[in-house]
């Protein structure tokens, strides 16, 4: 089928491929000449404008934006729906927040224009492994897309079939699921994304562990308001952490692909100093939370690695004066210098 | 070479067929003779007791003890010793305490018996897909019993290998690494198992936050001791959870073997009524907690993990008496009944 | 001055007889005869509907309304709002969300009412104690109403000066304090009950493990599913907890008013066996923790504290499902009876 | 009665001092020479060395060491046993592990010596208001030393009576309690400091909230990396933090000592630039969690209050760089710089 694709940054730029190694047309803008260009080179349809992007697609037409999150897909989508047709479909895979998709396809569905929200995960590696993706939207829209999903999606081949999995295998095991209505597929792409948080804080938190193994052989100032290390016979330990990553890849019980990246970073940089350690946070960590708190439901865990990457950013620092001020209050304890 | 294995329940088992399997000759003991006599079946050596097991062995001999942790692991590993030879090894592939390793290869050293703590990972699936293995222990012992430890570790083909490794495999390529001297082994085991209570815990809790995407369908009490759900337009998903396990194992970010078993349990137990979600803990969750915090090195996530558990088990109940007592006394508040 | 109340419970039967303490004239409503006349005996003017209460209040008019949380408050104030005039205030003394502050104040601007938010703190002790006020709203009718807000706040007496403080006291030193603009009043009573829900927690873990201090004295099962106790020779405290409260109250760092309501509690019930452990949470500590992810500032503690409550309501029961069904997959460990 | 006291720093000066208040004869040693004269000086009894002051205490004897933690406390209470005669006394009231109580406590039982441990509270201002005494050890010991407990607790007047208490006041309601045998008084003082260590980061992370109420004022940098911040209508505040505290102090439910000093900060240093915010632990903490961790007994927001200090003091690097690793291998993204 044809797909149109506005935004050919990595990630729109790659889901063209797919798409088009499986046989399917596309025709894609992107405000950059260059980006157009360069697809345009490997078999796709370029188009200067939504105008012409319109014109080469048979209508109802889909067509998928993926541009950088935030107010530039919003509007690329008002836009777009001021230029298609009723019966026509957008597809927005990229990090909405669920909730927009909700007010977005509710703007649309005036107009008789079907929206779905796919959230997109894979990253720079979607291109040879494929995307796992999460959909949200009416039937009738899905099902058209089902073609476009399916060359996208990793396939079934993509993981061993689970124990118990008989007969016609499921879109899921494909790896792309219509999880419900509009949101829904944000709402589970906003979900996997706190998890990764979590799941990362976790392999990060033990590493570190790990690393201080040798802690018994440092030095450590011990007075008053410091405790010395009570048992540093336990803590001599230099242990090589790029080899346990490689160690857990096989036959462990905490390999996965998180796991699999570490190693491979530990190859390029080996003790890490490359990094500053100033982790970034790009909303799907803290609108889980809001929905775990909104839910009732507890997830204390998902948000102290939220939390985590705000301290990683010095964002702790207020709240650490006060607890030195009341220090230096009830006991008289200065500072240590942070030298 | 021949291996001596004390202990074969369903790990001791399968580490001795996958041992013979690559042609190492196995000398086997077990308090019940029947899960000797079924080894014996498969072309191992039985031997009726330690004596005997010490006479099947040519000498320097190696023996591993794969009994249930704890104080018969010790006692096994103590007597093994005073049937044991100068020079022999004794190899502890159980879940034991790191800082027990330290104290029990000191004793040994007496003898100049050399001991091996070995971290063991692979459940009951280790027999088809290897053990991942964390090795601590003086080298000579340890270089000894390379050949034992190649043969039961799953393979370099159990993982694709890492971007930008080359030339000769390393050990943790094959999938068993020397960690250090006595007690490494276990030590990297111990944090490797707190990893896994959180990344666990990072599952539990996003899914669970999924089942209930439904909450804004549910009328929920709402008086001046609860809040009433502010936006329940946004909390209107009945999402499949068994197929957003399977659709996360291709391509996404958080793909893993543990989600692999999670898609594997909901074929199985579609909404998991069959389990009461009581928690258990074994040991390594606490000793990481413990590690971290004698190394000063924050692990929140892991922690909290952990005390998840204990929460799971209603640890917390006079804790949480307390609380509502305490809102009794300042705001009147009387305890909604559990029904 | 003059002031009407809307809404005769406890809170707001008390504030109006802590105004009239003052010499401040209250004209009273509720939807409740009883709770009209009981206060009419103490003094105060009846009113039988909003509009007999205008009649009897000289412009321009300042009605504070207590009435429980969400819906019923912001119908009262809409109400109110038809019958007020140009200048009138409007006070809002209840648990209002800071957000919907900000929306209510626009809309009364529209016909130049003024509003107030006022986060009011003390619970059934406030009319002995007075109440701590933080006020959001513009200037003019702040100040207008200070003298009901300097009634009802508990005073400079309430507390010893501040070393350092001089002069005059000030506002705040009254125990009320103009927060800003509004919602500010609101807020900072949000982020104080977070505050509470966390210091709460502090001492219900605290003693937790005070009560649990004879752990090493009871049987704890031990098999390869749980940890048996290390270290049991030192859990062998009985500690009489109701007398720890009470010497932490003289001199301890950690002395507080909820200590003091702790060991009030401990009095009426030494065991606490009155109450079941299922801690209600009324908004404010969700709406903190959600101001903590949106303003990007780490507050695990606090959320923490809010989580906790729900896992003493069994919200975690899927989260807890999901790992006992991984366990059994991976280690084929079934799950302990719950017995 | 006669004390003798080893450690003339500020608390045990301030010991002597409340001491010799009540009539009690002090016989004073520090290594020190000008500790012991400023303390000769009001009153004491100076002692050159250890023999003297046995010399000069009539049998049985009752000696306090209030030396700096750690090493120097078990060094100083063997010599002292060393010196001192069956029947005699030896009280510590440093902030010693109550595992080590338990040892010492033994070693001296051999030669017929008293232990008593007694967990001190009150800081730089228990001269002024008392120290609340938390006391382990034998019932003969702790009864023949209650002459001096009484002396340098608070007393009764310290805190109102509590509601439901009547009758002879108890030892609890005097500010010091004999908690147990060996070991319970430090453990009571230490879980004291972990509850301290979490009501501390409960005002720290509440106060941080208020202070970046005015989030909604500042640009923050939005990309694909960070998410913008969606609501900066919602955060409009500019909140005055010493009047908040000040506000609080009367009347609220968080009123606490702790509150107080923080207070007392804010005037001091009303923006805190005087602290660097890293904040020290000085063991009690970090044993509060062990305790929780070896009892069962979930301790969520105090073991959180406890890693939030060591992330104070940058000691999660390491994790964080393994995120930004991460970050980079799965989505291409680089740090951000920290300027």
């Amino acid at each position: 089928m044809q797909l149109g694709m506005v935004g050919l940054g990595r990630m729109g730029a790659n889901l063209v491929r797919r798409a088009m190694r499986a046989g399917h047309e596309c025709v894609v803008y992107d405000l950059n000449p260059d980006a157009r260009k360069e697809l345009e080179g490997e078999g796709a349809v370029a188009a200067a404008n939504l105008d012409e992007m319109m014109s080469k697609l048979e209508t109802p037409r889909a067509v998928w934006v993926m541009v950088p999150s935030g107010d530039i897909t919003g509007n690329t989508i008002k836009d777009l729906g001021e230029h298609m047709d009723a019966d026509d479909v957008i597809i927005d895979g990229g990090n909405s927040y669920y909730r927009d998709d909700i007010a977005r396809a509710q703007a649309l569905r005036e107009k008789n224009i079907h929206f779905i929200d796919c959230g997109t995960s894979g990253g720079v590696w979607g291109l040879e492994r494929g995307y796992s993706l999460m959909i949200g939207g009416d039937t009738t829209a899905v099902e058209r897309c089902e073609p476009i999903f399916r060359a996208i999606a990793p396939g079934i081949e993509a993981a061993e079939r689970t124990a118990g999995r008989t007969g016609e295998p499921t879109q899921a095991e494909h790896g792309y699921l219509h999880c419900g209505p509009n949101g829904a597929g944000h709402f589970v792409k906003m979900v996997h994304n706190g998890i990764e948080y979590a799941v990362m804080a976790s392999y990060g938190e033990g590493l570190n562990i790990l690393k201080n193994a040798n802690a018994g052989t440092v030095d450590r100032d011990s007075d008053a308001e410091t405790a010395p290390m009570e048992n540093p016979e336990f803590y001599q330990y230099d242990i090589d952490i790029p080899a346990v990553t490689e160690v857990w890849r096989r036959g462990s019980v905490i390999a996965s692909w998180l796991l699999d990246l570490t190693a491979a970073a530990l190859v390029e940089s080996p003790t890490l100093s490359d990094y500053s350690g100033r982790v970034s946070d790009s909303g799907e960590g803290r609108w889980t939370a809001q929905a775990a708190i909104d839910e009732g439901v507890p997830a204390p865990v998902l948000s102290t690695a939220l939390y985590s990457r705000f301290q990683s950013r010095d964002l702790d620092l207020y709240a650490n004066q006060v607890l030195s001020a009341m220090r230096k209050q009830f006991g008289g304890h200065a500072e240590k210098p942070s030298g």
